[in-house]
This record gives structure tokens, sequence and C-alpha cells, in this order.
């Protein structure tokens, strides 16, 4: 099933508004074996709209609009739905109904701007809204399907995995996914890791390898071309995860800060993070994950050489002697913290982000970081020369470090160096 | 000048890449007074670009391709250049010497794929690339052009800015931005600002005004409707910046975290921090500024009751009488972050982000937020009850912080509390 994804809105066309429903509908639509061959932003504009539908209805057998459902005068998307069937819009009892009771729930008074909602196009098929007032819209045409569906994204996410993916299943009974297995990695470069699962052969039996580089590592992405090929596909990911090895910290999409989180809770250890030129990205990162308190203490963000030695202990004479970037200090630091909240792991980074503080013997990039614990006494620490801008390299810089911490508690660390 | 921006790529479209090129392209084009009315993206495929770019060409005086120039057999955009302009690919001389010189500098070979980078449409026009080795191409048709930009996004921002905008000038010399102005505010809920500015009355001549909303507060951008609209959107602007006073933190683009560096960097002040439910993200965002090591020294992440005795001297008799999520917790972590890193400014944001951990009295979204200074002695708390999700209440909860902080160090704020 071919589709294409059409999101409306002016401000998403000026590029002030990340366009996170589509990236939402892609993944959600491909994982449920639906091909997206093509997605299109336009304002919020009644014949931009309609053309854009009639010229994707040519070579799509789904088309999914998103936004413009709302109640003011710039949500178009149902005089455009009513126009491809050529149908009225009629006021719907029962979604003015649900408006009104909202309203009176609300204290307001119901307006003839909120009960623009309730306009539907005569006699067409709804979407139920599991969270909201608006229902979605399905119209079909010459075998085709064309949908309309809320902007608000908490409404798009519920109405499409609740509602939408089972009423395709139901009219595609052909609809299956592609079998997928996606295998993250860190710390090898993508030419290494190409290099490492090609070098000896590799007997793909039809399916097919993507290599996807981030700020958080190399993504492998493994794909049946037909629903039938699962077996394929594990066959494949088993030799990729042959040879990468510990290179590869998951299978499936978890974030390396629920790997860590994960690690960390079945164990009933709990974790402390010293950081400098992070900022404090890398606890933002754990405390992403809701429950993190069960094994998060908290942190110490050391900017300033100041702040290394009376927050964390860190002796003067080490940091005029080796620098704030430097093993040393990242062991100290990682200990340091690790002693005063009193945590089984510490981590520590310390780096040089850019764009300025660089130095030939220490250029921007050099990031150090280091793990102090589980056991006590042992630290493992280790240098990184990271590329990209500031963000790059402190994202870079925080996945390395979470990344020290998995291989702690997994005794995957190298011999103690400090 | 109307144009359709065509960006490429089969990971853009499964939604696991997100279109920052287009988010960059669609910004600078509209500073130089491009109207861009349409956003496609398509796979790596010759046949679909190329429809798209004819489609394109119907309705749009510039379509912009980006993508799909690397040297790899799934760059295609060259192929479809030279089908568009009916010439064939040929070896640029230039090109093929830049890269040979490349590669004997990185001590490799050149390949026959390291040369497909140099072929390129005979006699077609090139955008030169600023820090890349494939240019870009310039191709008019029927008083329209098409360009195709290089996917690498540092090289596509280079040519775009040093290149393109200046010859998109000189092609059409009716080509002027659009006067805009942005307010970003922060503290008042959309419907308020809408009442502050328009119950009164408003004359907009004829410029239009938008409120967006986001998770950093709403930005009101005015825009004049022709290129000499310019006094008209200062006399508008002038008028909201009365009427809405200190909730406006700036005047065009600077995030709030620029606005609180520049204030302390002014003032010769310094900065730390106490964060509990934000993790880290304050820190995070006040060093994302290059150069924040002059005015940042720090911070304790409090995440557990522990910590936030240990580590800020917050008196347990305190926390027991008030809990974690308090006024009085805040006042005390701000205050002692302010001690123990001896800065000017103190500030601390506790809160409930959700999902789990809220009551009745204290429900998820709660958050309270400390400043502790500049005076001694002064400190000011703030009650918010943030809507959104986990990370939604956590950015927004990071926003308010250094909101205080901005109001603390512009003496805005209310009377002390605490």
């Amino acid at each position: 099933m071919k589709a294409t994804i059409v999101t409306i809105g002016n401000e998403l066309l000026a590029g002030r508004t990340v366009d996170t429903n589509f990236t939402f509908l892609a993944r959600a639509l491909g994982a449920a074996g639906v091909r997206v061959h093509r997605h299109v932003t336009v304002g919020d504009e009644r014949g931009a709209i309609l053309a854009t539908v009639r010229g994707a209805l040519r070579d799509s057998e789904l088309v999914l609009l998103s936004g413009g459902l709302g109640p003011t005068s710039d949500d178009v998307t149902r005089d455009v739905m009513a126009e491809l069937a050529g149908r009225p819009l009629v006021l719907d009892p029962e979604v003015a109904a649900r408006i009104a009771a909202r309203m009176t729930s609300l204290g307001r008074t119901l307006t003839a701007v909120g009960n623009r909602q309730a306009l539907l196009p005569a006699g067409m098929a709804q979407l139920r809204n599991p969270i909201g007032l608006a229902p979605g819209l399905w119209h079909e045409v010459g075998g085709a399907v064309v949908c309309a569906l809320p902007g608000v994204p908490r409404e798009l996410m519920a109405m499409t995995s609740e509602v939408l993916v089972p009423r395709l299943r139901a009219f595609r009974s052909d609809l299956a996914p592609l079998p997928v297995v996606t295998l993250r990695t860190i710390g090898v470069p993508e030419s290494d890791i190409a290099e490492r699962i090609e070098t000896d052969g590799i007997d793909l039996y039809g399916v097919t390898l993507a290599y996807l580089p981030g700020p958080g590592g190399v993504d492998l992405r493994i794909t049946g071309t037909e629903p039938h090929a699962a077996a394929a596909v594990e066959r494949v990911a088993a030799t990729i995860a042959g040879r990468l090895a510990d290179a590869i910290y998951t299978r499936g999409e978890e974030p390396m800060e629920e790997v860590v989180g994960r690690l960390l809770a079945a164990r009933g250890q709990k974790l402390a993070l010293a950081e400098s030129c992070t900022g404090g990205l890398v606890g933002y990162r754990i405390t992403r994950v809701a429950g993190s308190s069960a094994y998060f203490a908290g942190g110490i963000v050391a900017y300033a050489d100041e702040a290394k030695r009376d927050l964390l202990g860190v002796s003067p004479a080490l940091l005029a002697a080796h620098g704030a970037v430097s093993a040393e200090t990242a062991a100290a630091m990682a200990e340091g913290v690790r002693a005063r909240l009193g945590t089984d792991l510490g981590l520590a980074v310390t780096g040089i982000a850019g764009p300025g503080g660089g130095s030939v013997e220490k250029p921007v990039g050099l990031v150090f970081v280091a793990a102090a614990g589980p056991a006590p006494a042992a630290i493992v620490t280790r240098r990184h020369l990271l590329l990209g801008d500031r963000q790059q390299v402190r994202e870079r810089a925080a996945t390395h470090a979470l990344d020290l911490a998995r291989r702690a508690l997994l005794n995957l660390t190298d011999p103690i160096i400090a």
C-alpha cells in the first residue's frame, strides 16, 4: 500500500515548527507495512490542499492529511474533504453535543467558532478521537482512501495507533509489516563497522542492510523485502551481532539512557554524575526516563575549575599537573561524585566542546569520560576525539559517557588505567 | 517569487532523520523574500524526483533540490538535472582535479565512485561549494530556476548563504525581504496575550500578526505584506511591546538562555544552578551558549532528597514540613547552591514532571522556581502549574527558571516571599 502524507500549516512551511507529526506517521505507517513514498507540506490554503490530494491520488492508495481540523477560520481540512466527496458540510449532532458538554464543564459558552468542529461532510465515515473533541475523517474514492487526522500531536498519535492502523488492516487484508531488526552501535566508526561486517563476506539472503550514522553512534537496520522474510532477517542480524559484539548496545529503538537505566535497576545500583563540558546533558538524558529516581541520585555540574575542586574534591595539584581536560581529572571527578553521593557508580565527563578553548595538544573535540565503580576503587577512563560543532561534540560526549556506564555495569571495560 | 523545496532521501521519508535542511532553507529563503509554498520529500528515485520537479515547475518560479549529489549509486540528482535539461553528463575537469587533489592529500586512491561527483550536465551553470567538493547546479527553464544543493547540512548552509541567495537577488531584482519583527513572550497564556493586545483595539496598518505558542512561551510575529511596510511593522511592534511590557523577554530569535547570559555578562555576575525535576536541562541550556564559562560556575542536580540535604544543605526538617516540591525547598536550594559555589545568583527548580508522583495537593506539572540574589538574602520564588507530558513539563520548567533569573537580574521580581 503506497501512501502520501500531507502535513498542513503555514508555520511548518515557514520552518518555524518542526514537523514531528510527519516523523510519527512515517514510522507508525512503516511499521504497519504501508510504504510512504511522498511527503508534502502545504500552507492553510484550501486550493493548495485540494490540488495536493488530487495529485497524490494519481499514484497513492492512501493519502493522509494532518492538521486543519481545529475550530478557527484557517482550519480548512473539513472543507477540502467535503469538496473532494461532493458533499455539503452539516452539523453532526453527536460531535456538537460533545463540544457543548466540554464547554459547559469548563464554564464557557459555546460560540459559533467552537461549533465549527462539528460541521462535517454529510455521511462521511469518522475516525474516533480517543482524547479530543474533533473526529478524523475517512473517505474512500476509487479503491483509495483519503484520511484527515488532527494536527494536535497527542490526538494524532492516539487516533493513529488506536483507530487508523486497525482500520487500515481491516480495509486491506494484505497489509503486513515487513520484518525489521535495528541494531544500535556505539564507539566504532561507520567505515570500520562496514569492514567488520563485510570483509569475510556476508550472505544477506535478499534482505536490505542500511547504515544510519547519528550523534548516538551508527544504527544498522536490517529489513526484509517481503512479509515472510523474518527468518532471513534474524539470520543476518545474528551474523552481524557476532561480528560487532559489544559495540552493539541494544536491539530495537531503545536509547542509550534507557539501556543504562535498565542495567542499574536490574542490579539495584545507583548512579551519580559529574559533568563539565556537557553542562547537565547526561543528567537530563538519564532523567528523561520516567522512574529514573529509582537509580539516579543526582549530579554535579562542575563547569569552573573551582567547582571541580570545591564540589568534587579534585585536588588543585592534579588540576595544575594535568589540566581540567585529562584522564586524571575525569577519574578524580568520577570518584569524587561517587563518594559524595554515596552511590555504586560515579560517571564523569570533561572535554573541550569549542568553538574556542582548543590547542594543539588539546584540540576542540577532545573528551575524557570516566566511570568509578561499581566495585570500590575500580576506575576506568576513555579518551575520545569527537567531530562536529559545539552541540554535536556535547551530544556525542554524553552518549560516550553513558556507554562507559553500560560497559562498567556489564564488566566490558578495559583494564584499569587510573 | 514562489518556491517549492524538494528534499531527497529514503531516510527522511522513513521518519528516521529529522529534515533540518528544509527548516534551514525555509527560514533562509523566507528572510530573503522568497515565498516557500510547498515542501516535498521523496526517496532516492530518479523517476520520483523528476516527476516532482516537473510538477513543481507548473506553479513555482524556484525549485530547490537538496540531497543526492554525493558519490554513491543512490545519489541521482545529477542524472535528474541532466535529463531535465536534455544534456549528457560529462566529466568536469576542474571538479575532477579538486577531488583528485583531496584524495591525494588524504593518501587515498581516486576511484570511479569518487569521480562520480565530477560528472555534471554539460554546460550547466554551477553554484560554488565554499566548503565541500561537489558544486551545486543552477538550471533556468522558461523564466523559472531549478537548483540542486548538497545534502550535507554544513555544505548546504554555506552554499545557500554565500552563493545561492546573492545569485537569486541578481536573477530577480524585485526580490526583497518582507519586514518582520518577532517578540518572544513568557509567562502569559496565549488567550491572555490576545486579550491584552486586542481588548482596546489595535490598528495593524495592514501587517499580519501571528501567535506562535511553543514550549518556551508564545512568540508574536509581525510581518509586513510588502517590502516597504517596515514603518508599519515597527509601529505595531511598539504598541504590542507597550501592552505586554516585561512579558516580552527579547526582540528577535534569541533564546532565553542567551538573554540570561547576556545580562549576566553585562553585569559581571556569576550563576549557579540547583536542579531537581529538570535533571540538568537548565545547565545544558545555559552551556549551549559558547563562552558561558564567563558567567556560569556550575550546578548541582539534586534528584534524590538525600542530595538536596547533603549537597545543597536543605534541612531535613524543612523537607519533612513542606516536601521536596515546595516554595520553601526551592528557596533553600537556590540559596544553598549560591552559597556553595560563591556566585552572585543561585537559581533552583523543583517539581513533579510525571507521569507518576502526583497527588491531589501536588499534581503532575506543579513546579517551583527560586532565585537567590544577586543582592544577599533576596530570594524570590514562583509557583507554576505546567501542562504537557514529562518532557514538556521539564522543558517549560527550565524556561520559567531561566525567566526568573532574567527577572532577578532586571529587578522585575515580585516582593520577597521567602
